[in-house]
């Protein structure tokens, strides 16, 4: 008997899932519209609809054991989608609860970038770590912050929020509303307005010349490559205020490594010298030289649904050793 | 039977000892100079012996059970002192092992702020709390960071250092090197700091009238009481800082409260009133109005000792779980 988690990514725009056994294998995918569904419950519906038909036909014997999702404003204590900003469902969401009666399994849910970090931990480099921190670089900064072992969802759900800490006093400002949050820098987003700033300084006229609507971290990322300066100058500016950060960061928890992940960490060097450069010269002296700072190992495309699906290997295992305990 | 734990509180000048119940009661404790020793091994003997002959007077049938020390620089998961700029004791000092090789129980080993953490989750106003940070402001700054009922002590025993987090650009000087460090501006040190600062911008005649050597926090404190507007003003600023870094921290650990610990804390609203304020200013709007910024409720004299039994009662708890979860 093969057993099976079924992971299940929910974005603003499409929900993918797939089935995933314990050592990373994910059967063929599945994505639907999110935007299709304006009631949550449908959308559980179908995909566990999908999901149980795609495992009537495997070949061998299979059990779907648990169910994990990631999702944006995930509570994992209550199960719920709470207020989330990019979703059309508003208020609070009950997902969790939607496929737990339905597929007969534990459901759990979390953010994604929590879900990714414990992807990172069953399937990436964090294999074997008890302390790390998981950083995702995308449109905004998602983080995830594992301690012995085990993600930290604090009192109310919603830890891990490092996008969201106060970096620059009167900075830019950022959707939930304050100014200078880090995300606002050391995410694709803040890239291309880094960038746009250094040309609006120091070469207006090139400025004029170009798409504005077509600067993204991609193009950033060649013209830096190609030698454009201010290209180059806006990956070092990125990488020293997230090193700078960073160094904050692993005050509270000691990490043993700090991952990367998302487009942005993909522009390898180009982010990671100016990051690891400003980490080591801001951090205190008893972290010196002894935090490594990494590219994540999972693959981009399917490290959301390996997150679910270690979010829901994690259930299972924590369960396990509760069950044993109260033997 | 009555089982007891020793709470050792190893300090720069003196080191404090004394057998505590499961209840907070602690029996008369001692007090001796470190720096009468200039070999741990021989303050070990000392507080080892005198502490069996104590053991020995009880009318009652009690039973030493674990020894929890604090110490500076103390490295949990070593149970060392290691590199204290603040005792004579040079490098690496393997002080538990001095103690479990004396007295024959379990002896455990960490920094005061996380033995004091420990000692506001058994005997103070964390009892049942699982997430929570508690902060002592005293000469520096120390944390200790609680998460699903555990103090965090990272890959290498060394975090919570919230205190060298950098708050201020190019700030003031801290001994650990670096400039803007928290506790150069939110511990009874940085509030001397800033209240001379202030009277040197703003009243320079005021400030020749004084003698700068017996400005200390609390003579601020008496002086803002009286009407001081200078001292009014450096609680006001301490407050603005100490919630700003504050609102930083919860988007790690997403904590139930906050406790703060130490004489600056104990200045009651002239500290709570604008640490609140820029505290709730600040801080991300998921975390808004549901985070308590409370007064310790450990006393100021015995928390050392107190927090130190913790450290040792928490060993035994985490010990028993662990035996019954592999039987």
């Amino acid at each position: 008997m093969q057993t099976l988690a079924l992971g299940i990514d929910i974005g603003g725009t499409n929900t993918s899932f797939g089935f995933v056994d314990r050592k990373g294998h994910i059967f063929p995918k599945n994505v639907i519209a999110t935007t299709d569904f304006p009631k949550a419950e449908d959308l559980a519906r179908v995909v566990s609809e999908k999901a149980l038909q795609q495992l009537s036909t495997f070949d061998f014997d299979a059990s779907l054991v648990a169910v994990g999702i990631g999702a944006p404003n995930g509570n994992y204590f209550n199960g719920t989608i709470e207020f989330a900003p990019n979703l059309k469902w508003k208020g609070i969401i009950p997902l969790a609860k939607y496929f737990s009666d339905r597929l007969k399994v534990p459901a759990v849910l979390t953010n994604d970038a929590n879900a990714a970090s414990l992807g990172e931990l069953y399937y990436g480099g964090a294999k074997g770590m008890k302390d790390f921190l998981f950083i995702t670089l995308g449109t905004g900064l998602g983080s995830g912050i594992v301690v012995n072992g085990d993600l930290v969802y604090g009192h109310d759900g919603f830890a891990g929020e490092i996008g969201h800490t106060l970096i620059i006093q009167h900075g830019r400002l950022c959707g939930c509303g304050r100014r200078g949050c880090l995300e606002q820098y050391c995410s694709a987003t803040g890239i291309v307005k880094t960038y746009l700033e250094i040309l609006r300084n120091e070469d207006p006229g090139y400025l004029n010349k170009l798409n504005v609507s077509e600067i993204d971290a991609k193009s950033i990322y060649k013209k830096a490559l190609a030698g454009d300066e201010a290209a180059f100058y806006a990956f070092n500016y990125t990488g020293e205020l997230l090193g700078f950060a960073l160094a904050n960061s692993v005050a509270y928890t000691s990490p043993e490594a700090i991952f990367l992940f998302g487009g942005l960490a993909e522009a390898g060097e180009l982010l990671f010298n100016p990051t690891i450069l400003s980490f080591e010269k801001n951090v205190l002296h008893i972290y010196k030289n002894k935090i490594k700072i990494l590219p994540s190992s999972l693959p981009e495309n399917d490290a959301a649904i390996l997150g679910a699906a270690s979010l829901a290997w994690k259930e299972l295992d924590k369960h396990s050793a509760k069950t044993n305990y109260e033997k």
